[in-house]
């Protein structure tokens, strides 16, 4: 078996001009009161990877542009469309209008197994909350639906950036029907 | 929805004196050359999720107790049974004589989509290379099957601890049975 030189997976890849033009995954990701710059690069990288729709700043999460986002995003933050908004009550009003179901990645008393997430789940917006404290209670009332990843170990949870491409990448899967019944 | 406090989300998982005792999954984890701390600690609070048999550090990859590590794993350097071993190669010797297929995280001539790997592939020692240079090519000679994470943008890959996050969970519920058929 051999590694695939750098040029090789770059032939694979979308190109800078196809980037812009393509037609995106129905995934929207909302990020409120992120604290680390590093897991908003990193969530960045995620999302270019996962063809997300939009990427919405809420809260305090820090928005481009910032040195510290960019080590991590290496330059996601220009392939991955996104805006900045204040209130996330106000962003999420605005994706519900739009008929996007807003899927709280917490704990919850009505969380299910992410890998449960299929098709007809689809547009769907992921809402990942703070480091410590995760989402406000005010915006997980107003989700549509929750998912956890199942912990099999001691720890409570996971790293947000880690959490977030968990789900992420199989929302990718599922939107270009690489896993059509949502398994 | 309601949040679950940290309480309830702590009755749901394993006390401290349950995780030493119970069964592990058939993971293995072989980290070659990694060169962040932080990406080790944050394998490490992953691992501890996915239920993770066996954490070995190669290489220069760096190895607890230190300050940074600790930052992001967060404990779980000790409910993550792990061990160092600066020959990847000899690792990887010992694995395959115990009958683990060995499974580099790497893009290859003949890597397959990570959602393939089914119950049958277990015992799996998942092989993660270095954050720039990837795994090393004879590393990668000595695998006996290779995946990668369909990428849907323009960027060639994910951060080194992002990528272990999915393909470990993944692996975590095929070992708990939640996806029996690898799905």
């Amino acid at each position: 078996m051999r590694k695939l030189t750098h040029e090789e997976i770059a032939k694979k890849r979308l190109s800078a001009a196809e980037i812009v033009s393509i037609e995106r995954f129905p995934v929207t990701v909302l990020l409120d009161n992120i604290r680390s710059l590093y897991n908003v690069g990193s969530i960045f990288r995620s999302a270019d990877g996962a063809r997300v729709g939009e990427l919405i700043l809420t809260g305090y999460t820090p928005a481009p542009p910032r040195r510290e986002i960019e080590k991590t995003a290496l330059g996601a933050t220009s392939t991955v469309p996104w805006r900045y908004c204040t209130d996330p009550m106000e962003a999420v009003a605005g994706l519900k209008k739009s008929g996007v179901r807003i899927c709280a990645v917490e704990h919850t008393d009505r969380s299910r197994p992410f890998h449960t997430l299929e098709a007809r789940d689809l547009p769907v917006c992921l809402v990942i909350g703070n480091e410590i404290t995760g989402i406000r209670p005010g915006l997980v009332a107003a989700a549509d639906v929750a998912v956890e990843i199942p912990m099999y170990g001691m720890k409570q949870s996971l790293n947000a950036a880690v959490a977030f491409g968990i789900v992420a990448f199989h929302c990718a899967a599922i939107a270009a029907g690489a896993r059509p019944r949502g398994q």
